[in-house]
């Protein structure tokens, strides 16, 4: 390995492509095995090492790679960690049981294995297509079945028709669903559904928009908008750092969690312009769609998109001016293929910069004196496309200190054929001629690893709430008295909590040893969701015991170094029932004791998304519907920290005061009172 | 009148500089008494006949005016009608006991009443002022205060002191509060707080936030973001009429509401081009802003912006690149002043286009091929300044047919002092030294008046609800089941109801008559809100009798040309009690009996808002917090009604088929297929 490149490194940087395949050759030299390599991607140093590296108290941590591959045509999976710094193996170990996620690779092989399997031709056959070229396949993980369990990899092919090369295939279901071992690469099963003991004709009426069928049917009316920087951004780039007026952060992306950001800061002037952190990490550390149709074996869909395929792994390159408008920063994502060689995604991440509204504005209505400042934001972010599915992810900077999650669910509905006797509702809804869209839940799950002006946080709960005392009573003789209850959530146990419409309920982060001068409260950032649906399927079912996670809109843990996925670390063909967990562990094991979390280093976990009941516009493509979250800091600073921001206009006497140069009120005229006005 | 305006004009169009004083002379020629104009405004024509005359089958209405005018001096209140196009005065009554909105003039003129009365330059001396030309008041409604009642006009002077004439006087409120008549025009009594027998000094910290004061430290490292549109925007505008790539409406402004949109239809591509139409009428009907600290003078804070003021005669005169960035079409504001003149708002209400990001994408993961389309908004906005705080609205119109109303908040918070031995927590937040922020929500009542292909409409309340079977029964074997509970809401009683997050619950406002041809449900028009946080004062309470209508998030009632204010027509100085209305209904009494709203001509009535616990960063001038809601179509449209939107991407072999000038599926190449890709 270039030692010059290990140097110049920021310890969370992602693994380049020099180092992707040193580490691979590193771990062929350490063992006879012939590998099938499934993950080479950054082994965060530990936490307490890489922060005293950033103090300047500690030494920088060396390179190490986490490995996860598999015996070539096996399921049996080795875990290794290689220090890149030293080009040592550190540890290599097999695990026995565990299916790592399925990569892209594996996705696409299982389209041409069921186009020759004869199993397959039969049931096209049936359905009255005899050209396998038109047959497609979304291979998804097969989620758990209990006919096979965790002993060889699977996946299940959701199976599709194109009248042409160009037609979109989600308008042509069939009723028939493949089972592929991954490892052996086989048909071994086919589910076929039966109506009444009849098979599904291919629903074939074409809906389409590909330009090649709709653009006839173009609008000419929407004119440019440009949006440009003549000046260039106002964001600098030192390789994987941001600075952005005030914020710094590092990039950083995976293949499984996509970006991720760390290190995140505020050169605060309020304090004297120091450095204060706010969150050691953020990401999307897990996902779920479940599907609400009852029969299989739509029972199967509820993928992990984090857990089983990689949101990093399935990113899309963006376009310049498609993706993203105006002056754009991009940076490429690697991961490695199943050789062990980098892949290169180019522009898989942007980051740009936004207008965004009103920042703030007054008007004196005495005197029409008035200041308007305008908001902006910086935007670092990625599109991957999950089979059907598209989802856009937004991590958004404001000026004002608030850092909001803002996700764009766009691509194409996951779709199943009608018989004729059947009707769509209530599990979906018919978006073409006897094509259903079943009614299904996006739900995120945000790791937030907070470091509120340092590492020992502890979290409240806040719930707005009447005074308990009736309107009349001494205490409350108007009745009109409200409050903020805050609770300190002291345990694992306590903190699995869920959203209070009722209550308008947040969650503080906040730092107990630091209290805000004039507020008098802890300094603290605070979660705001108000788009937390509960996961709908009943206890007990297999999406609940899988996706623990979303069993409650909130969770909060002692940080630990090993606990980045909620689900668990490998997620498919889990069964999520405890005696199946084989060292395995999720957010329901790590939260079984009730312990500590208050005044110490803590990770909140929160859930968010929505619940689709598809509707005819959705399809034959989705416009994006958006789903968001808060980090909005609260009495964190000392006052408005975007006091000082140039307002664009001052009006009345203080318009007057500038123009004609009069003094501000400790009696001086300053350039910088000179050119606010625009 | 001249006749060529009222035949040119569209019968919303607000009345215009020379129909405000022609209505007032013609009223003042009608009447011996000697009047103080309240309010001269368009009376819109009834819905039937106005209908006749959009669908051609009825003629054009008459222009009217509604007047409100006051005996000058007096607390006497009469109303009437004029017919502008015929020159009559058609109605002209007596209206005992109610009071009309307080206007800008009526509070200008507290402050200079305040400042000379004898009592409250006394009170000033106390807490050691001697110079009068340093004490500001805003004037507010007095809202309610059993000590009067109904029968004066009132309002409640808000003290505050400033250094100098640029200084932030809401960090020095003062402990006592004028009462003044507003006819009368003198102070009739003042509250003095007393903590333990102690005068509370007056907080003499400065908190400002003019450049006068804080340019020295604004940050020099923000780099111009031009929006340019250099072949102009993409809506046309006819007077007040806007179209734009299918949508069109009528632009109204009137001093009440501010911006009412009407006659909002689409012409549908889908349905061979014509207008469908989608809401007869949708504006910000009523808001309150009640406070929750428990102790007097500050029962009293629970503003009505709309009914006690008018968000029309409040709006600012907006300015290029400063409240709005990008091509604008700007509409004044007009409205009456006290002697019946037209008093006219420059650039009140701010049209023009903005970038929205992604609209919908698709990528095929085995080839790339790829579409990205990109979504604007056509924006409608006004800010207004309501004493401390400022409101921007937003009504934003994007390619996907939905329709979201955004408010952003900014301003001032109101703030109070703190007596030395007294805490903030927990009615308030300590922003600044001595300075308290109590607790308060914003509850703004929009009125829906849809028009969902046509007049007759239903209204379905609809609950994402798990499957009532549980997991391993016949009906649910996997536990993953669940469905949208569609339940019609028959009566205004049932229609009264509230949000509900474990459902994720929405509303729909659907045609009985029109199914749509695929989806086999009724075409619709989808509320969705998810920010409605409940009304935290007490039942029984002053706010709560006053704001009947927030005590639910939802209420569906018949139509009724007379029914636009939820909490009456007359809102300063009402009890909310029954037995107090004397004919000022509101949204209590209209829903009492339970009328039948199925299939009929219906309105719809949202609250959304937030409750804001202060924090130190919202001071001394606030970030924008934005809140919103969102009216989507859902089954209304065909399919995807931007199917039709100029992709500006089109990869793989979709790209490649450009390229080359291959065929489309139909053999053809055409000229939008070669232009498509930018």
């Amino acid at each position: 390995m270039p030692s010059k490149d290990v140097v110049a490194m920021h310890p969370l940087d992602p693994l380049s492509v020099s180092e992707i395949p040193f580490v691979a050759d590193l771990l062929r030299q350490h063992t006879p095995l012939d590998l099938c390599f499934n993950t080479i991607t950054l082994h965060e140093p530990a936490k307490t090492e890489l922060l005293a590296y950033f103090e300047s108290t500690g030494p920088k941590p060396d390179r190490k790679a986490l490995v996860i591959a598999l015996e070539k045509g096996t399921p049996q999976v080795h875990e290794a960690i290689v220090n890149i710094t030293t080009s040592t193996v550190e540890k290599f170990a097999y695990r026995p049981g565990m299916c790592p996620t399925i990569s892209l690779e594996d996705l696409e092989m299982v389209e041409s294995i069921v186009r020759s399997d004869p199993g397959v031709i039969e049931q096209c056959k049936i359905l009255g297509v005899e050209d396998m070229s038109k047959v497609y396949c979304d291979a998804w993980t097969i989620g758990f079945d209990k006919r096979w369990g965790a002993k060889r990899r699977m996946q299940q092919a959701l199976m599709y028709y194109r009248e042409s090369p160009m037609d979109n295939q989600y308008a042509h279901p069939l009723d028939f669903c493949p089972i592929v071992d991954t490892d052996a690469q086989k048909v071994i099963e086919i589910d076929i559904r039966s109506v009444n003991g009849e098979r599904t004709p291919i629903p074939n009426k074409q809906y389409n928009y590909l330009p090649e069928f709709v653009a006839e049917t173009y609008r000419p009316d929407l004119k440019p908008i440009n949006i440009t920087q003549p000046e260039g951004v106002s964001f600098q780039m030192n390789g994987n750092e941001v600075e952005w007026t005030g914020f710094k952060f590092h990039i950083g992306f995976n293949a499984r969690e996509g970006i991720v950001l760390s290190n995140i800061r505020y050169a605060d002037p309020q304090e004297g312009g120091k450095d204060r952190s706010m969150f050691y990490r953020l990401s999307i550390a897990e996902m779920v769609v479940p599907y609400g149709e009852p029969s299989a074996p739509h029972h199967r869909k509820h993928a992990f998109d984090v857990g089983e395929y990689g949101m990093g792994a399935m990113t899309n390159s963006l376009k310049l001016g498609c993706d993203c408008k105006g002056s754009i920063h991009y940076l490429d994502g690697v991961y490695s293929n199943r050789r062990g060689e980098a892949v290169v995604i180019p522009q898989a991440i942007c980051i740009h910069e936004e207008d965004a509204g009103i920042l703030f504005k007054h008007t004196d209505f005495r005197d029409g004196k008035c200041v308007v400042a305008r908001n902006r934001k910086l935007v670092v972010s990625q599109v991957f496309t999950a089979a059907n599915y598209e989802y856009c992810i937004y991590w958004n900077f404001f000026l004002d200190g608030t850092i909001q999650v803002e996700l764009k669910l766009t691509g194409m509905l996951n779709t199943y054929c009608l018989h004729p006797t059947e009707e769509a509702a209530p599990w979906g809804t018919e978006v073409g001629e006897r094509i259903t869209a079943h009614n299904h839940q996006h739900i995120f799950c945000l790791r937030i690893d907070p470091q509120v002006d340092g590492v020992n946080n502890s979290v409240m709960q806040s719930d707005a709430m009447p005074s308990p005392h009736p309107a009349g009573s001494e205490e409350n003789p108007y009745g009109n008295a409200f409050f903020c209850q805050k609770t300190v959530l002291k345990t694992t146990a306590e903190a699995a909590c869920d959203y209070n419409h009722e209550t308008s309920r947040t969650w503080d982060i906040v730092n107990p040893s630091k209290m805000h001068p004039t507020a008098k409260k802890p300094v603290a950032y605070k979660i705001v969701s108000r788009e937390s649906p509960r996961l709908l399927a009943q206890p007990g079912s297999l999406v609940w015991n899988r996706a623990g996670f979303a069993r409650h809109t909130f969770w909060v843990t002692p940080y630990k170094d090993d606990q980045l996925y909620p689900a668990g670390r490998y997620v498919p063909q889990t069964s999520g029932l405890e005696d199946d967990l084989e060292g395995n562990f999720n957010i329901i094991t790590w939260t079984k004791e009730a312990a500590n979390i208050e005044n110490t280093d803590v990770v909140c976990w929160l859930n968010f998304g929505l619940t689709h009941f598809p509707r005819a516009e959705d399809f034959p493509v989705m416009p994006t519907e958006p789903v968001s979250i808060l980090l909005r800091p609260t009495n964190f600073f000392k006052q408005n920290p975007a006091l000082d921001i140039r307002p664009l206009q001052a009006q009345g006497e203080s318009q007057y005061a500038f123009e004609n140069g009069k003094e501000n009120g400790n009696g001086e005229v300053t350039e910088a009172m000179k050119k606010c006005c625009v």
